[in-house]
């Protein structure tokens, strides 16, 4: 397998772009990444699209072809295919983007992940996003993503004693990064009260636990390191880890609901490629679309023993001078959550951390990246370790 | 990159499944290509699922997990991947699996196509399929995916003075083929006037030119030579070309009609990378989703000079005993058309075919097969070649 490497990210801000449609908001972010690379549209091979409720929410599928259509790329008639993976779809298209890299079947390809929810109904956005759920025997008998993850988040606080100020922590960093980050959907800071007395939505997890739902669009250029060499003198990023794990699709079917399978054995095998531990990572992005993901990923991803997370960010851990740096784009929770950009959108800020490009938000000198998506409620979990290489 | 091999093929049969759901359907194929390939669960590395409208027909998205679950694979955390690309979904997903095993990441995949379309009621099938042209510039201003099939073939028998007839001999030869097979949906022989008479769907195209809307899933096992020669002793089938290419998404964008110029770009690449030329090809499996695609298709993929496929159906081109058979397994029209299952379907047949265990539909001594699937009015096209190399 060749090395890969980013030369190119973009994106859209997140948010609601009431203005703009799918394809115009794919398209911003493709050519924002392109135009990153330095590169010419002529120079892209292949085309993988992250999006996971387009079919759903506007009856549209073929998406790969109509954002290569709109991209202008469709005219070199190259391959345009859409990744679906739940949450993680940008996530999985990027995994794929760097499978066929390594390949040699093509050199160049353009990653991206976009969403637009605002043009669902708001009476039908809960079907929507319970898509990546399993249909039939949790979404149709009434439970909910966010419902999962209330269970969920009850559960862990029973099994470990942890306190629900604990599991708070998560939207409090995420809001506090997001406040810098010209991307993000919430520029707006709050505190582990404001999470404790928001509007409830699924007892114990407020309206602040959880993601907002967002549109947007995120995109990468990727290629070979003898090509990068060519069109860049610095600002280089290798993908020294891709991987996926799939768990049991619904939380019926599981051991055990306080960890997520799928994060342990993605993870695991993603230190494995790239070679590094747990302490060897500079700052995570974590797939915090309600609060108790993200605690239970800082375990999961090895970082924290188990019950243990919300106390150590307590104390301070997740903050951008930290031992551990969380979410400097503002995560799910602030910067946004348009689905099938998320995963990319991740990638896209840890290109920005490590070129230290990131401005206020700018992590002391990192060295290695690691980005956490998941679909559903940890039915799949994909991770990524970015680090600079020139 | 490493070679890549077949070494199991399995379906279910195509038409209407009332009683079965998206999930049996899968892990009825999924099963039976890894009980063909004489393996055990354990020695899939990897999943690559083909679905177009699960999101939009069921509100169902995440499938690569949903199957990885059902088909008792995530049990070991594997990757679970839904492809999609409209009509050739299934023709991604095993392109995405042909790149997998070829980059050397995982070693062996089970590549899989599934679609559930009984489950979406009447009135809404003829949105759901339209997912896969422009919903913002055709779908919505009333075109559908007929309407663009009987557009082209207006245009193509004005341009190159094709009777009507000759379009019709692309159904009969498909029922013909699939009246022998098992898998078929429609079993019954039909002849030219029958088509003619037909009830209209989009003039000058009646019923009898359009694919029916069918349940269904196919699947197949990819592994690496070395592995392959492990497990068998005989029919491996070696993937000897596997292409991709892409147009603009609608009709109103494309400088011709009456050639798809994603057939052309991904067959050159296909005949390029498989080292053959048309003439070898032995049979064809041909995206007929509508009688005008298929002749099309034929002169996209160098069969025949553009305006004079017809002409030669009516010669008996196409026939078993033929210099081209053509749809051996009774093509989308007969055979059925579940939308993501149709693409893997195709080279389940070819594998059938190629192993000389066709039975009454056999091929006479094939030596290469090649499939044609193609997303949209050919939006998407791609192409495989197959081989027996043991």
């Amino acid at each position: 397998m060749r090395d890969v490497v980013i030369v190119g990210a973009g994106q859209t801000k997140f948010g609601e772009h009431w203005e703009k449609s799918l394809r115009d908001l794919a398209v911003e972010a493709g050519l924002r990444a392109i135009e990153d690379a330095g590169i010419y549209s002529k120079d892209i091979d292949a085309i993988y699209g992250g999006n996971m409720s387009a079919g759903s929410s506007t009856f549209q599928d073929n998406i790969g072809t109509l954002i290569a259509d709109f991209t202008g790329l469709a005219i070199n008639s190259i391959p345009a295919i859409r990744i679906e993976n739940g949450s993680a779809s940008g996530a999985a298209a990027l995994h794929e983007g760097f499978i066929a890299v390594a390949s040699g079947i093509y050199d160049t390809v353009l990653v991206g992940g976009v969403e637009k929810l605002t043009d669902v109904p708001m009476e039908d956005i809960t079907e929507v996003i319970s898509g990546e759920i399993d249909r039939e025997w949790e979404a149709f008998n009434g439970s909910t993503l966010a419902a999962s993850a209330a269970m969920i988040a009850r559960r862990y606080m029973h099994d470990y004693g942890a306190k629900r100020e604990h599991i708070a922590h998560i939207p409090v960093i995420s809001h506090r990064h997001g406040s810098l980050n010209p991307y993000a959907h919430f520029k707006n800071t709050i505190k582990v009260e404001d999470v404790l007395n928001s509007t409830m939505v699924a007892d114990p997890l407020t309206m602040l636990d959880c993601a907002p739902v967002s549109d947007g669009a995120s995109a990468l250029v990727l290629t070979t390191m003898e090509n990068a060499r060519k069109w860049k003198n610095d600002g280089i990023v290798r993908i020294s880890a891709s991987t996926v794990a799939s768990d049991f699709i619904s939380l019926h079917s599981r051991e055990k609901i306080t960890e997520f399978r799928s994060t342990i054995e993605a993870s695991r095998k993603a230190y494995r490629m790239a070679k590094i531990e747990p302490k060897d990572v500079s700052f995570v992005e974590l797939h915090d679309a309600y609060s108790i993901f993200g605690i239970i990923a800082l375990e999961d991803l090895g970082f924290f023993k188990k019950g243990e997370a919300g106390k150590y960010l307590e104390e301070g851990y997740g903050n951008l001078d930290s031992k551990l740096p969380i979410n400097p784009s503002g995560g799910l929770k602030a910067k946004g959550h348009p689905l099938g950009a998320t995963g990319v959108g991740q990638v896209v800020e840890a290109v920005f951390q490590l070129r230290k490009q990131a401005e206020k938000r700018q992590v002391p000198d990192p060295r290695y990246g690691l980005t956490h998506s998941m679909g559903g409620a940890g039915g799949s979990s994909i991770i990524h370790i970015l680090e600079v290489v020139r």
